[in-house]
């Protein structure tokens, strides 16, 4: 087996999950996901916790849900109590085909979804953390050889991730005590207030209330946003391709866009409601073992070097306390290179130029 | 998809589990039982019921367990309530490596057991059923070819189950009724007391509490053996061979043994505690769809046309109310080929001979 199975299976258990012994833990195994199942049952027994194995079929499930004929059952008791009863989930993403569920209606996923609604509560209740492990149909998802592919994944998820939140951690602090972040590139000239939010430092584990792995990024919710931005990476929304897209801010709102490619698809995404004309989130990809765009967003907005803003819903752990931010049913992320010709201000000062953030050795403000 | 394996799903799920509108079915899946839980995800989706499918994973389970230091938990929380509020549990065996589990010592094996019984017993206390997937590991086991396997677990499996359970209520009612059962064939002639015994119509569905499919056995627990059986069917007991045995009795012992191959096996197995010497069982296979021996007891004992008396403990199903049977450690089944030259009698008449029973053409007495 390739090492690297076991170091995914060490950096999940101990860095992301913290499981610790006598936690009953839950660990969902995708179709081709065995291999690294088997690394974490290791890691599991080491921790002295104890382990249920869960199949999660995509091809079981389009069966299960294309036959089931009328109302779903709320909450099934025997699922409920296995979530209700565990400390820790982990998911082990890895299928055999990514488009399994392909000719399940969308009603009937959303009936079914709609009808679990507790026992998905009951999973975000534990120590969650969702990880996946780099299948053949997941490289060809992703554009890529397999081999390939799998040195993509592990690069993205054997990181010094200690080091890395340490790194991040001063990047949440300078958003966190600043007022104003300035974004400055080729057709962009960007200004919105963090004043008054909290970064989060999202770097792959519970303990930072962070449960995805890889991850790599500190996001707020900004408002009061004025300028243009221009998303030169790549992006698909609902399947749909969007490319070189621009948006023009006033006040908050966007008051302009258009795209290369998919310009219809962005005007939907902003027609969708007030709240889906101004930014839920500003992200800041720190995750420089991502070194390429794959169309998947859980890579592509931690990629190092990148900065994404959201338009729609922002998260309510960088607003203060029992306060709610802006609210949308859309969550777009967008994504703009900031590898060259570049810089990020807060309150004036550079605090990331060309791709090098101040911290690091050959910054020049 | 293989036809058959929709058809397995189809008598899994209605014969054998009786699965209704709104159980909450648990689907155990073997690593390389996909197939047939895909299959059985629709059929449970059909029925309108609930699904949960647990990764059963002989290879997960192995580096748990040998990752593990100290005491087990007793009936970890979560899996203790998934199975608690399960209404039907299946289990789809099939695995990579029938011997997965070779390195894990027996003394963990055993307290890891020990330290779930009561999940055991809540698995136990649902409308369960045990079944198996053919797989190339199986198929190496049985020493047959992959599709050669495929045949013989499909031809003991899709029966007309209805018209066998009515055919093995007969069976049970000559039995029940009966007082003295008689076999004789080349060095063989025993008689056995059946009388205020209750025979079990084994026909691999709940309703009968019969709990693997395949099935296709009435047995029945006899006492006072007289006489002398030799057993011509291969068997193995943990793994050691056990080739053309004779088991002589007096008074209901066995007063005398031996073995052309592993009669040390014998003896330990007889010498394990008194009740090790006497019968628990007398079982006649009745599923014709089995048509060769294959080292699987699951199957052997079932094969139409053989007899096999089990020395050891007695199932409790068999004997009245209150009452317990044969006591022992051990309950080891041993077979004999009733096809030919031979017959079963009941208080003197003849029920089968040469493998014909007396409700059948062709049968003479």
């Amino acid at each position: 087996m390739d090492e690297r199975i076991h170091e995914h299976a060490d950096v999940l258990v101990d860095w992301s999950a913290r499981v610790e012994d006598g936690d009953d833990v839950v660990v969902l195994v995708g179709e081709e996901a065995h291999d690294l199942a088997v690394a974490v049952g290791e890691k599991v027994g080491e921790r002295g916790a104890n382990l249920l194995t869960v199949y999660d079929s995509g091809e079981v499930t389009r069966a299960y849900l294309r036959a089931h004929e009328g109302d779903f059952d709320e909450d099934p008791a025997h699922e409920l109590a296995l979530y209700e009863n565990a400390d820790v989930v982990l998911v082990l993403a890895g299928g055999r085909n990514a488009t399994a569920k392909a000719d399940v209606p969308g009603e009937v996923q959303q009936a079914h979804s709609k009808a679990t609604t507790g026992i998905q509560e009951a999973r975000l209740g534990t120590d969650w953390v969702s990880t996946l492990h780099p299948t053949r149909a997941g490289a060809q998802q992703a554009g890529m050889a397999y081999e390939e592919y799998q040195d993509f994944v592990y690069d993205a998820v054997l990181r010094d991730w200690e080091s890395l939140a340490e790194e991040m951690a001063r990047m949440k602090t300078i958003l966190d005590e600043g007022s104003e972040v300035r974004i400055v590139k080729e057709n962009t000239d960007v200004t919105m207030s963090v004043e008054g939010r909290t970064a989060v430092n999202s770097c792959a584990s519970v303990a930072y209330d962070s449960h995805n792995l890889p991850s790599g990024e500190v996001f707020t919710a900004p408002h009061a946003t004025e300028g243009e931005v221009f998303f030169d990476v790549p992006m698909t929304h609902r399947g749909k391709r969007i490319r070189n897209a621009r948006l023009a801010f006033e006040g908050g709102e966007v008051v302009d866009f258009d795209a290369e490619v998919g310009e219809d698809v962005l005007a939907d995404v902003l027609d969708t409601d007030d709240g889906a004309r101004r930014l839920g989130e500003l992200g800041v990809g720190m995750n420089r073992g991502i070194d390429r765009f794959t169309g998947s967003i859980l890579f592509d907005e931690k990629m190092g070097d990148t900065v994404h803003l959201a338009v729609g819903r922002a998260y309510d752990a960088c607003l203060p306390e029992g306060e709610s931010g802006n609210d949308s049913a859309v969550h777009v992320d967008m994504i703009t290179d900031m590898s060259e010709r570049s810089r990020m201000e807060v309150d004036g000062e550079v605090v990331q130029r060309d791709g090098t953030f101040r911290w690091e050795d050959g910054f020049e403000a």
